[in-house]
């Protein structure tokens, strides 16, 4: 098997991509319009948010997807296109039928994603200066501009390239997410959009993404607050030359890992630059009663206010930790509980460690990124969910902002 | 069917109970151990955290509640003896143990509480001296004394006292509670204790707080985290001179009736008091598919850090509100949902009411209380929850204070 080598640039590192980010005017300022277009139709398959409150594009997306084609790709920043009805509806579809007459294309091969505001309407005559001015745009390295006009609170630009080989030829895969806030697993308040080259067959694509967001965009949170915009999707317009992939062909386990591996970096990117976040946190689970068991108290600490304001203090508090873990509603026995903040073990048994240094722990705690492990002792169950303190400014920041 | 009447005082204005609270040292400066004591045996009901983690009192309680009697209550702030093994559950017993000798009273009748820090042992030389002071400063007029020394982060002190007939005599309930983070339905960190000299069955009296609690401790949040040392207790010493309530007694009706309004009464100060708060939100749900359906989605958008964020930033955005309905797991359909601020309207059909004037919804906002009523139009499923904003200082009081 050929192995996954990251290289620069993100949804136009593969052949075949073009892209661009414009200011369409919904920001005061910057980047607020992307467009993401392959040179031929291509496989597509996508993720969305589980929320039963859903923005127009994703519903829009969701039926496009039944054709498991896609072209073109148009998105918006500020403005969620959320809680719309009738309306939302028809935006979203002009904003598909707008592109297609700027790029020439089949409407239905064109796909729409928005984040920001809920419940406002779309203004479209921005919308669709906007759209020609992106289509006027796209260039094989517009993939970074793009990527930057998806941004809402992000600090931090988030996009991947990976390459490898099937069938003898040079594959790559790119992707691009943005994601700060309302960050909750299945999915959070995010957009990642993902590009590749490889020919793949269209189920098997569906198949390969699904389980790579379960184990990357499911496994991070900010605020357990999940969006009603959360869209994941990806592209493959088999430019590479490979025969198509699926799970039968002998390179299928490269191409899942660099799914696998491009998720991840960009769901880990997200949860790094949580709005107001100083701390990374990972919080593994293991010895519960079932996988399941470990997710509910992963997620159940992870997004516990009293835990995650602790980080922010550098206080190693334990005693919120095992308290979120005993109202997760999982089994455990607080008497076979044990705790480490890294490598360090703080509770064994339910009970502070002998021996165990609280200047040590501190220390651990003051560190940027740092990880804290429960053992329950019960089971082989195990989980691991990726996440960040609770700051001030993540109170100054959703305080001030209307999303 | 005789009416309440709200009195002065607390858990000592009852007949024939007496209280203290002193310093024994265990905060730096201020009350910090608390004792109530009954003339006589008394018919004793209980409520404790379902949290899987347990502090050594609450499995006391549980323990000491199956005989349905009691006479003396001592209570420490400052350390939780929880996740404190063995020798959590020998100082827990050894506090019982001396009350009872400094009482004389039997040691199965003490019932023990603590609220602080989780894992630390308890300094049992100040706690012993402290029970020794307590003792000997037990009076008819200690009632408010108790009740400040067992605050932790509250800044407002929490007792209430109500007045009935029963049988033609006089009864009194008296009520104090303590609690301000790490709030949540099932219960809250919190610890109330009521006293009453009504006579009442002690099964009854059971059934009775049971549901009391549901509608009043269960109701409130603050920050979503559940503590592993919730507990109200009640004791009734029977010294009014009443036949025994229970439901067949004409005046059971009127007993039930001061419960609840004074554990409702002392659970609202709780939300009101919350770590940090600047404004007290009851949310409303109806028209949900089923009660339970309903309290999931109150509490979903009670919980909502990006919704109690907003609050605090006086904005009115329905999007997180609906957002936060959406991930609930309980049955929505997005284009049923209205939401009103008060009585201003400005969701209707799951869209923007016509005609919603933002001015008027800031206005509300700006309000320290305020209501969100959400209705499904699903069902006749219905619940209340009451909370509280999350404030910068919410996150100041608990990145500083270790509990």
């Amino acid at each position: 098997m050929s192995t996954c080598i990251p290289v620069d640039g993100g949804v136009t590192a593969p052949q075949g991509f073009k892209a661009a980010g414009v200011h369409a005017g919904l920001k005061q300022s910057g980047l607020d319009m992307a467009m993401i277009v392959s040179e031929r139709p291509a496989a597509m398959a996508g993720v969305f948010t589980t929320n039963k409150v859903q923005g127009a594009t994703v519903k829009l997306c969701r039926e496009r997807l039944n054709g498991r084609r896609g072209q073109a790709l148009v998105v918006n920043s500020k403005n969620a296109n959320a809680c719309t009805g009738e309306q939302g509806r028809r935006d979203a579809e002009q904003m598909a039928t707008l592109t297609a007459q700027a790029l020439n294309l089949d409407a239905g091969l064109v796909f729409v994603a928005s984040t920001g505001v809920i419940g406002v309407p779309m203004p479209m005559d921005k919308i669709s200066a906007g759209i020609a001015k992106a289509a006027a745009s796209l260039s094989a390295q517009g993939g970074a501009d793009a990527m930057r006009a998806i941004m809402t609170t992000d600090t931090a630009e988030k996009q991947v390239a990976i390459e490898f080989e099937a069938d003898g030829r040079t594959v790559r895969l790119g992707g691009m997410a943005k994601g700060a806030g309302m960050i909750e697993p299945n999915m959070a308040t995010m957009l990642a959009f993902l590009t590749t080259d490889a020919e793949v067959e269209p189920d098997a694509l569906q198949t390969a993404l699904s389980r790579a967001v379960s184990q990357s965009f499911n496994k991070i949170t900010v605020d357990g607050d999940q969006s009603c915009n959360d869209t994941v999707l990806v592209m493959a317009n088999g430019m590479a030359g490979n025969r198509a992939l699926n799970p039968g062909h002998p390179d299928w386990p490269v191409f899942t890992s660099a799914l696998n591996r491009a998720t991840l970096d960009l769901a880990l990117m997200i949860a790094r630059d949580g709005e107001g976040a100083t701390k990374f946190v990972t919080v593994r689970v293991c010895g519960a009663a079932s996988d399941a068991d470990a997710r509910q108290i992963a997620r159940s600490v992870a997004n516990s206010l009293l835990v995650k304001t602790s980080w922010f203090g550098e206080d190693p508090n334990w005693g919120r930790i095992i308290d979120a873990a005993g109202y997760s509603g999982a089994d455990l026995r607080e008497d076979l509980v044990d705790i480490r903040f890294d490598n360090l073990t703080c509770v064994r048994n339910g009970c502070l460690a002998p021996g165990t240094s609280l200047k040590d722990l501190e220390a651990v705690l003051k560190q940027k990124e740092f990880s804290v492990n429960i053992d329950l002792k019960l089971g082989d169950g195990a989980d691991t969910v990726y996440t960040c303190d609770c700051s001030l400014d993540y109170v100054r920041i959703n305080s001030d902002y209307t999303t």
